[in-house]
């Protein structure tokens, strides 16, 4: 009897097929010397039968060890352990057993460049979060649709083939259009480099364009998510006080004269968290500002869509002939979360530099969704989608906002906001917020607890999101928020 | 009769609305000094005559210079030029003429970190590519299928918002059995970074583990790309040679007694660009040496699935209980390049490091393809469509082989590749490479020229994609080649 089959153990429970479990093993005892080169091996159909398993299955191990080298088969003679391996019995490699999910690698991991942040959950129950869209009122049949079409339709080898790295023809084109008359901007599809979302036009921006050292301002409060791409780019941050009117752009002033800026972050339309819009005079005098210190205008305007007075502002790259403002939006807001598809709006030559980096980091977008995506602009889809929301989402706002009056006054006080899909709300100073919001999560609310904020111990604010909830929602929501603050 | 009227010229084929043609030059007069300070405008009803437009619109321009504070309201009295503004007429802003389409920003690009590759296209007609599959035999209807049904069932809250930055754990759970079983990987979901396609698995490895000045070593030749992404990581490339059997570990072993090396790259299972195999004994040799040196082990293994000989060899991360294997593959090759769904594995520490630097980069992949592509692999639609795939591309790799034989043998040779999608084939001397190449363009077939694959002059070869042609499109191919070569 062979003494290979009492070596083999077969789990037929485990998730490896047992051809593989067999030849892995074999391989481990050649490795490890315990099958000496040319050592004969039992054939297929003795093996088989010593093994209880059917001959195939050895014969399909076999097959395997030969492919790779481990055995050699010498016809009408049978199937030997190969010749010409190198003698080794190497340390650590193929002797230990193998278990699934190896917790640390080998090698060593440098020290990482930046702090992560933590994620936040909102559940599956009632949230008040950061202010997202509700997708159940996103036009969900008709992108399906639209992305079958664009799936099943037309020539396959160039449709699902590699496509441009700047995205979607199509879509640039529809987004140029749209860009110039919505929002004053102007726009050839050439300054156009569709992104995932918005994060990725920081990514781009922060790595193309900021170099280890340089100066970087952003507001105090700002978006934490973009001092983390900022950090992890060398920069060196500088923050400017932000009040009803957005950032200080006197301090700003001030803050040129004494150092080199290379960016300014700015979210002009919907200040965040506090979602109060850059005034008038402001905006012009940061362009002013970029003009004569040459920095760039990071301008995030993640959700321009959504505001509630007469028109929106336009935003700043609509006035901006020399080319200072880089400009960003996504369908993060407009279609939901999960659709990774924004855009960076910028001069050619930037646009161009960017592509060469997204290049080497994903190679392209998601060409399929980003015509479909295309296909529902030029259908006008999304801008009724988006109408019916603002209306929706302003009927939100003035019913959470009364609530949040009637019911909570004791403890919350807040502006009704002029845009955006939340409420920048300021808890009293007694409540702690991380202990408020855990209870709030184990009662089915989903809510922020507004420390990432990065105010100072004591300054109870949070964002509470309207929008994505329903008026029973809200009420719901409202209710266990009273309970838990009484 | 007011001046401004005078003043304001309208577009109507311009892509720019109306009313903010007009709000937009209010705005660059107001800016300009040429309407100061509380300065009256004329009446809605005025200016719309005197332009000759619907008075709505001028209502809609002046609520828009309203809302952003360049105009004041006074009831009874009118509309005002706002007198809060400052006084200003800045150089340069807002006084030149917008055109669409900026060319060059204003502010100044950083010399660019790496060289960028040229893109190559291979046109809409015949096509000896790099080694694409034919995507006419992906299972497009059942994807699509299954994105609808992702897309539209379930709480859409969670599963349209914001996901998890390692991708869909359904595609993690599934990828894990699927790897595990048929590859002989030793992983959990946690081992398992969902990545948009190879690519993007060596941009987080370059970023996340090399320091600049690290020492990376590559074949000659190898895939230009991953170079590129370890150059603009700041690695000092290190390359040895390649043969019959793959790279040459003795070399590398050489190498590495003098040379701290922080990462290999290797295309184990069929060499990029030459497609042959890496021998059993210098796979084993290689893991000793990580193990041994302390490297890393990129392992391409961009198309694991199409082997034509018994099994394919099983992937050096089956053989790695250390931990030193990076492995990284995708379904670019198996369904389609334009989805950008692939898949990094490696020790769970690694993954968590490499999701943080995803986290800032685009968040999160595409979850509902994603989870569509799960379903697919735990019905074993794609298992199905593989193994279809293998049976098909291996007809057309005898096919090709033997059209370039019987037709080509006087300026082509070239070894029946074991597997993959490409010939890799030498030229005559004689042949002018990029000459062809553009000739053949356009004759209606697109091929490359090889040179992207850094050869010395006069080495002659390139790669010629078999798999995503049928035998009429292949024989067509070889006869416009033929056409050109004699």
């Amino acid at each position: 009897m062979s003494p290979l089959s009492s070596l083999i153990t077969i789990e037929r429970t485990d998730r490896q097929s047992v051809y593989l479990q067999i030849s892995n093993q074999i391989m481990v005892f050649i490795k490890d010397g315990i099958l000496p080169a040319d050592h004969r091996l039992p054939s297929t159909r003795e093996l088989a039968g010593l093994l209880g398993v059917h001959r195939k299955t050895v014969v399909q191990a076999y097959d395997e060890l030969l492919a790779q080298g481990w055995l050699e088969s010498h016809t009408g003679r049978g199937t030997f352990v190969a010749a010409n391996l190198p003698i080794l019995k190497p340390s650590g490699i193929g002797s230990q057993p193998f278990t699934n999910g190896l917790k640390t690698a080998g090698f060593s991991l440098n020290p990482a460049s930046y702090t992560e942040r933590p994620i936040m959950s909102y559940g599956q129950g009632l949230h008040l979060d950061d202010g997202f869209p509700d997708v159940r009122l996103a036009p969900l049949e008709e992108l399906s649709r639209a992305y079958r079409g664009q799936l099943l339709t037309g020539n396959a080898y160039t449709r699902l083939g590699y496509g441009d790295t700047k995205g979607s023809i199509w879509l640039r084109q529809q987004l140029s259009a749209y860009l110039n008359t919505s929002r004053g901007l102007h726009t050839t599809p050439e300054n156009i480099l569709i992104v995932r979302g918005t994060i990725m036009g920081l990514y781009l921006s922060s790595n193309g364009l900021i170099s280890k050292g340089d100066s970087v301002v952003t507001g105090v409060t700002t978006w934490a998510g973009a001092n983390t791409n900022f950090a992890q780019a060398g920069a060196k941050i500088h923050t400017i006080p932000v009040d009803e009117y957005g950032i200080d752009v006197d301090a700003l002033e001030s803050l040129c004269q004494n150092v080199k800026i290379r960016m300014v972050y700015v979210t002009s339309h919907h200040h965040y968290p506090t979602t109060v819009a850059l005034r008038a005079d402001r905006r012009m005098k940061l362009l002013k500002l970029a003009g004569q210190f040459g920095f760039v205008i990071f301008e995030d305007d993640y959700d321009y869509d959504f505001h509630y007075l007469s028109k929106p502002l336009l935003p700043l790259a609509g006035a901006d002939p020399k080319g200072m403002v880089l400009y960003c939006g996504s369908f993060t807001k407009s279609i939901a979360p999960a659709f990774r598809v924004g855009y960076l709006v910028g001069a050619e030559n930037v646009i161009d530099r960017f592509a060469g980096i997204r290049r080497i980091i994903d190679r392209q977008g998601d060409v399929v969704l980003e015509n479909a995506i295309a296909e529902l602009l030029q259908t006008g889809v999304i801008q009724r989608h988006m109408r019916k929301s603002l209306r929706t989402y302003r009927s939100r706002r003035d019913f959470f906002c009364e609530l949040l009056g009637s019911e909570l006054s004791q403890h919350i006080t807040f502006q009704v906001p002029d845009g955006g899909l939340a409420v920048w709300a300021k808890f009293d100073k007694s409540v702690d917020m991380k202990a408020m919001s855990e209870n709030a999560f184990r009662k089915g609310l989903g809510m922020s607890n507004g420390l990432g904020h990065g105010l100072p111990a004591g300054e109870n604010f949070t964002r509470l999101g309207f929008a994505s909830s329903n008026f029973q929602e809200l009420e719901a929501s409202v209710q266990i928020l009273k309970g838990l603050l009484s």
